[in-house]
């Protein structure tokens, strides 16, 4: 078979250059390239978000039904088109107008703190074992053990298989001076050698449907050290969560696909973090993350499709604790992810953070809470019971099927007048 | 970089032919080709084991000083070389002599079993759920809960996080009818379809430095439905556990390609019993491995290397419990693989189990129970205390460093001659 004949596009303004065979969508094109492109239905023509302008017509494909739906006769004059609608048929320009490049978001990330006491569940012990002699051949777990039961009441005790395999040759190479975490007063997740005691760290994480955050704590004094925020890169296969599911649904590949590129994400923000603060991701032992049940569900890799469908069921909803390493998150390899409970199909962990943080669930007045993102949650209620409910609102503002909605990207606010009177 | 020159091999009596390049010693050649040729000592000239007869010398190269020391001048005229020694110039023919093939040892694997009423740590319930509706949309997971805490009393329940991820889809196949199997009261390790109550399986192994013993058990009646047994792969890295564990500790890779050899034997030997009982292999959710405390750390990829230096400590000795799929063992993938404690660095897993099956420790009166390997362990004492100890046996009746010492294999009894009157 003669392989198939490639063409060029070079995306201005970024001046990217992009080798494709002929015959690819331009939206395709930029995805395989890593160019981004706004789109909210992931590339079927029914958003016309994709809005991108071709210089000469003749190198792409004719104007299809869904461009003359979504592009007025000036737009078209103009050269614009739907990248997922032009195929690319000779070597051409592109220009990605700024309300079609999905890049430029802007994300808040900070806002008021609430102090709280830290209560972490990684603790960490540094001990000094006696060294193994012919009177006392205690294997190095049960040396360890009861070295630990000398600083600490512990009840039963387990070690995690991954950490137990190294845990000799650590031990040794430390002249038995050694660090121990334990998650949750029970188990053992990590043995370092030498004192680490102060180095012990947690993260937080947000998936959003549409950005995540992720918040570098020192556990020891409860203090944020960084935070840091990525466009969820899921972005790319749907903006909205329904798309999101559907493509989920069609294929279990996708499904891990998704889940990939959230935990890529989480990984390219804690080491980002990391890096500035000069902490070594190592020493982080505890994540916990937050999301809508969906996100949820997409993190974990868990079958969404039962939430798209009536009557809405997530596949669970109580809180999950998973090793790092199982989910390939990149801190110390035997550290534990915690996702935080969901409440129903549309009211997830980020609802269950949000009433935690604001702590409106521990007072005895009546108050109200009003999440607004792509979808907005409220609660009200108080420590006695709480109602909660979740509706759809991204779209609203940010134009999905709406003409004149647009996301908080460069061009949103036009101009800004101040009165000084 | 011109590539080697190869040579071909015909080894005989197997008739297998095997090319490899110019200058490989013939052990090498032939343990690349899965040719099993004898040896203890790995192929370092020590032990003198690994005799094969070259038809013609000018084949190969020039007799070294270990077999001037190991074979006699008559043996030297009829071609015995050492395979370890000798490397192949140009294309020969090798015979293997019955004495050095290690393929025909025979393994006693049957006994007199003693009855005993199972109490499996893996239970399985078949439930029938209610349906998600408008008016009842309890999640899937909170749903199974719920339905089992009806056909039993159970304590804080988990679910393993691989199995929760085929949940949804796994109720929906079903009609949400569904066997689920509980692990020691407290962990669901699997959601099967349909009523499977009746399929309950569990696996016995013995990892002995010669060889691995498996026994498929049904745990509803206690019944052993099959045993299989397989030379330890792991006696081409050596045949005593001394030269194994030199071998692991030489390179962290090596550690791992003895964890895999066991596990691979594991795998065939439940593989095996399966096809001859028609039992599907994921329908076992517990194995029980026991071994000497080298072969037990060998096989969890444990560094072995302080067992074999004064004062020989292993790793741990206390009962590990180590998900099936983290081991690679082929069973119901979130299966659990027990692994019996050790005592010291040589009283093993295996004496224990010794001590369980026998019942001598829970008998009031004094026994002596001597099991008899590569290495022999022998336990004294009754219900209140038991002594234990253990040395090396093997090379002793099998003839490491010792001329006409030699394993179970075709010829170590020449002759029966039974005397009727």
């Amino acid at each position: 078979m003669a392989s198939p004949e490639n063409v060029n596009i070079l995306f201005e303004p970024e001046a990217k250059k992009v080798q494709t065979p002929k015959g690819t969508t331009i939206f395709q094109a930029a995805k395989d390239a890593g160019v981004a492109i706004r789109s909210e239905c992931g590339g079927k023509g029914l958003c016309g978000k994709c809005r991108i302008i071709v210089k000469k017509s003749e190198d792409v494909s004719e104007l299809t039904e869904p461009e003359r739906k979504h592009l007025s006769k000036i737009e078209i004059d103009e050269g614009y088109r739907l990248a997922c609608q032009a195929k690319v048929l000779k070597d051409t320009v592109v220009v990605i107008p700024p309300e079609s490049s999905s890049e430029f978001r802007k994300i808040q990330i900070t806002g008021k703190e609430r102090f709280l006491e830290p209560k972490p569940i990684v603790k960490k012990f540094f001990v000094v074992l006696p060294k193994p002699t012919l009177s006392d051949i205690r294997p190095d777990y049960e040396r360890l053990l009861d070295a630990l039961l000398q600083v600490d009441k512990f009840g039963h005790l387990e070690i995690d298989y991954d950490v137990l395999k190294g845990l000799s040759d650590t031990l040794r190479r430390s002249n038995f001076k050694t660090t121990i975490t334990v998650w949750d007063g029970h188990k053992i997740i990590a043995v370092e050698p030498g004192d680490t005691s102060n180095e012990l760290f947690g993260f937080a994480v947000d998936i959003g449907t549409s950005k995540i955050v992720g918040y570098l704590v020192d556990l020891a004094t409860g203090k944020t050290l960084d935070i840091e925020s990525l466009e969820n890169p899921q972005l790319a296969h749907g903006e909205d969560i329904i798309t999101r599911i559907t493509f989920a649904i069609a294929d279990p590949k996708n499904l891990k696909t998704l889940q990939n590129l959230a935990v890529e994400a989480i990984n390219k923000i804690i080491n980002e973090a990391c890096k500035r603060t000069k902490i070594d991701p190592n020493k982080i032992y505890e994540v916990v993350v937050v999301g809508n049940t969906a996100m949820h569900h997409l993190f974990l890799g868990i079958q969404p499709k039962y939430m798209a469908l009536s009557p809405f069921t997530p596949a669970i909803k109580t809180q999950l604790n998973v090793k790092a390493s199982e989910l390939n998150i990149g801190i110390s390899p035997s550290g534990i992810i915690t996702v935080l409970p969901v409440i129903a199909g549309f009211v997830g962990a980020d609802a269950v953070a949000d009433a935690l943080a604001t702590g409106i669930c521990d007072s005895s007045d009546i108050s109200i809470l009003i999440d607004i993102g792509t979808n907005t949650e409220i609660f009200t209620g108080n420590s006695e019971d709480m109602l909660s409910c979740s509706c759809a609102s991204g779209p609203a503002f940010e134009g999905f099927h709406i003409k004149h909605g647009m996301k908080a990207v460069t061009g949103a606010i036009e101009k800004i007048r101040m009165n000084p009177t």
